[in-house]
């Protein structure tokens, strides 16, 4: 099977992002990097892509010149990841939709939820595959999760329960490090510090793990730290279309925490948990039965989550591993094979849709206001 | 030194609740069973009162004929434990308390926010001891971090996130079961289910350890299973009056959490973590620091929690000693000495203003509003 | 029921075993302190007892008296505990089963092999019950584990693991420290440190939950702080007369272990952990099956474990209350009531015999030893 | 940078060794598949080398063509992997070291101590790489214990303890399934049944963390199902040369283990805990202090043990990801660098020797042997 091709932009040398993508993208060799428009400096992106391996002639400036040099090629990639600062994404990935490229997109998809639905109208219409890299989806365990929901395995849900608290951004006294204070500042991030940052990870994992869309939410935020303009700690009760109940608590000043995103699900006839932190196990309680551990590589599980697993049962596989999941499942999908797990444009909708409405509802004292995006309402 | 004397109301055979008590009174020898109405069948109460070595003349038939008996005494007893129903806590706690006796009232102290300062006047007014069973307050290690909050260890406190969540009401085909049922009936439990029953546990823990007041609140709760009246499910976001955010999650429907009542304080330089099912450790982290197991019986704890560790470091002390550690508490502030540490009335009136607030803000979408007893307005 | 009249010897002021027996034998209501000797000096013994309620008469100035004392009286002690230094053990337990008292002996129960055998004759002669404190034996989930190897449910056991190890006694600039060096001074803690000290409370726990006794053993000692004549870390292999294998380690060295006292027990169609930090919990695992949690107070527990737990399910109990089990055990025994699982004096023989076969292996380089008391061989 | 070429034998389709080794040798994008002889069905060995992209001419059907092919190339391979049957690794290994190609090799290096020797004299004299695939000595965290201990912040090592252990030959029932019985069958496996398989990965830990070697050793081994004829549990004490003593139990019949594999290295003035299900954390506690928990991707971390953190804090990395740390050290030290932490050729030797005579020392019943090979005495 040859390998597919693939261009990538942003991720530059001693980008954090770029080499998770390039891990997750080559680890199983279906991919190749082919071409690159890797730095805003045009200059050292293209010095870089050579040392990469890219040819001469594929190693780019900027994206402009990547899209005008790819489109007309025969070979062109089959696959852009835009791996850009955020405010970004919305143009590059339309722009490569449109000349009818894949494209991965880091999140948030768009900065604005008219943006969101002009992607999904455009990769709807040119009938390219648009795929948003919540990456935490395609841990095995998540999988094994989505999968006993859809069977049944825990009855009906009735509560989703999820946090992505970390501690990184607690210290005041480095509330003005840039690497930190973008984040919370409405020019650079948009109208949502915490939320729009880690929140929406959880709350796609919610939606995911249910296979339910959140239709309504109530938000109270918090600016613990009193520079921040936008909230470093959020809270968002919601109701799925389906009447599922939802918690989700998000925070930048919970230290101690490193990355404590993990998610509890309760069906009538049982509840999982999983927890980012330990990404190889799935804990699972039948209603009146003992607590069991399901491990990543067991005998049994699902078949969407054991195809993911790639060494044997207990040989912890982590984080880049599930953004390499991710890139299977894109190669799958480019040769045409039907994968329903892969984040796409309408979940990066959805998120957007989710992070403007729980401002609107935490501007309004948690008000109850629709979640959805209005081209699904 | 001789023993105080202790008598009890409710608790009798079979009750679950009854040995606690006693295994918290008698486990360090400083309180005899003196007296006790243990029972609403008058002879099984007396009769079961004679077993536990009560005398003939002080196992009563019921608690007014206790309150008769006792009053007179020059041997009156030295403490009174009300374990009844609870609905009945309020006039048995305050003719007590109006008799001069000391009261232990087992949460919550009463069904209406009137009544709750009604006792804080009484136990005011006669000098009183009123305490509550918020005993996980009690736990050597809840201490220690109250301490250290006191103490400045962590900083100002900016938030603090609170769980009480449990799966054993959650099997919907178990809930016409009459010890689940009356939970979720309002004729029985009153304005709020799980709130009422877990919940104020939690908030009152987040008033303990920062010692500080819930000054407003929002609530959203959820009645998962349909014939439920009251709630399964609540989330309450709330404000204290120092400005610390709080979050407090609490759930009856989380199958496969055992006891999952847990606490997460973060301030200005550090957080701290305790989870009532491994009570004997705190797990600290400083800001920009490495989280650290703090365990109990370890050098150099605060003297508060040192002298509530009963035995050495890592043998465990566990739920039946936090009781006896509120006796203990109890038997020194009888004998003179000043403990900081007891719940008092204006703690058990704070819980029930806070659930008659709760269910008010539910009722209204999630408004915001006075979390706070008229009184303390 | 009328309380079981007992007596303490040791265990004085400011001693931290006498707390913790006291606390055991009382929590209950169960047994009331009717007589002491508490000290080796004989004024503040008595003046202690006197402040724990003891009446005058039966404040006693050392064992010869109490045991003087009680032997004449009538309504003499039902029980006697023995919490002195160990050299002391032997005659005191002695004495009084002679004298036909049933006695609690802390462990060890003797300093020699020889005069094991002595107590287990005196006892099997006078009928009087000699109970040795290896109270880790009466957690719950420790009778569960027992229970259900007992009833097959995890097959013929193969293998048994345990280690018992800390930290406590790492700090060689403490090695001078009295409580840390008698430890190691075979002037004081004769043939054995480490072993005799904790790694006894695991050997009697394999031999406990196998319902089976140490056969032979093969030991490796090590003095790792080069100042001990004793060892502070050892190892030995065993194996039991059924053919089960055994391995045990136990170390006062471990710097980071604070009480690392578990055990895992292998049999041919399941697995069972349990560790004594997180004593309400039993791991299982079926052969072929996922891994699931026990918890203390959930349904369908052995009877030998459901009747000690003493709170609801969730709620931890510790090791005071393992104490407290002991004492119920007894006091059903003293009743007439069958309790297989109280530690008896054929197990503190069995101990005994077991350091001074470990030590004798460890001067032979790890010889092969009969590890059985002669009398059993 | 250009790439390393990459050659490959073992490994083939359907194979679960083959995909971990691709995935670490591709992850980073240091090296290419150039060449392989994947299977030992030359034709099907081709064809999937041309699957995964190896040019008709390098995609050879056994290792001496390869070895052929190769050798007389301007643009031979950079390194070799040899993932073949254990047997075979000898004579591959050292026949490509002869010809001067760099090699890593599975583990175990040799069935032989002798052949051992010869493959560490073959690699001295051709001044090749000879590496053995030790990689969990390649987790960040590992090399961060190993870094702790070189500089002193643990003290001098007293005591160093490891397991591995794992359940999955529990079942008697699947004795005879030729996926289990060859490891327990000297006709394929050798000597040694569990202890070569998985206990020489703990030894090797043992010395690579405490940078010395095994001296003597005592083993016990057994064969807990009966039908084996080597061992499926084992227990080997021993001592280093620098005076560590040392404690390694390896079992394959612990059911409910999935890959209990630990180490806890004890010094003077700290103590260090590891486990493979959680590589990501690396547990430490000073004496006299607080333990603490240090993660993957902290600051200040030593610099062995940072430049293999790939993702930042808390996002977990798993195996695979330390055998393509593996692969990097190998891309280094081709390309000159100095890397200290490569496991080479001795170390596949000491292993090989400790084997031989942890063997020799079980049939002796246990008598202390020395440990090291005989070139090293």
């Amino acid at each position: 099977m040859t390998k597919l091709k693939w261009g990538m932009i942003g991720g530059g040398e001693g980008s954090q992002i770029g080499p998770a993508h390039r891990l997750g993208a080559l680890a199983d060799g279906r991919f190749e990097l082919t071409a690159g428009a890797l730095d805003h400096r045009p200059d050292a992106g293209r010095a870089y892509a050579l040392t990469l391996g890219v040819a001469a002639d594929r190693a780019y400036g900027d994206w402009t010149e990547m899209l005008a040099g790819e489109k007309g090629r025969e070979d062109r990639v089959d696959l852009v990841t835009v791996a850009t600062p955020n405010s970004t994404h919305f143009e590059i990935t339309k722009s490569f939709l449109e000349a009818g490229f894949n494209v991965l997109c880091e999140k948030p998809m768009t900065m604005t939820v008219e943006e969101g639905e002009d992607i999904v109208r455009v990769s709807e219409k040119t009938g390219t595959i648009c795929a948003v890299n919540y990456c935490y989806s395609a841990y095995p365990m998540v999988r094994q999760a989505r999968a006993m929901v859809a069977t049944g395995e825990i009855g009906k849900v009735r509560l989703v329960v999820t946090n992505f608290s970390h501690g990184h951004h607690g210290d005041a006294t480095d509330a003005d490090n840039p690497r930190v204070r973008w984040r919370y500042d409405p020019a650079m991030a948009g109208v949502s510090g915490q939320f729009a940052d880690c929140g929406i990870h959880a709350l796609h994992m919610a939606s995911f793990i249910c296979n339910d869309e959140v239709a309504k939410l109530s938000a109270d935020f918090a600016s613990t730290i009193a520079s921040r303009e936008l909230e470093d700690d959020a809270m968002v009760n919601f109701r799925m279309s389906g009447g599922t109940v939802g918690r989700l608590w998000t925070s930048s000043v919970a230290i101690g925490r490193q990355h404590g995103f993990d998610i509890q699900i309760f069906g009538e006839t049982g509840g999982l948990r999983w927890a980012s932190e330990q990404p190889n196990q799935l804990i699972y309680t039948p209603v009146g039965g003992r607590t069991q551990i399901i491990e990543k590589g067991e005998g049994g599980l699902h078949e969407d989550a054991q195809r993911l697993c790639r060494v044997s049962i207990a040989h912890p596989e982590g984080f880049p591993l599930a953004v390499a999941n991710i890139y299977c499942d894109l190669a799958d999908v480019i040769r045409g094979e039907v994968r329903t797990g892969l984040p796409d444009a309408v979940a990066g909708l959805r998120s957007m849709a989710a992070v403007h409405n729980a401002v609107a509802s935490a501007k309004q004292n948690g008000a109850w206001v629709d979640a959805r995006p209005p081209m699904f309402r």
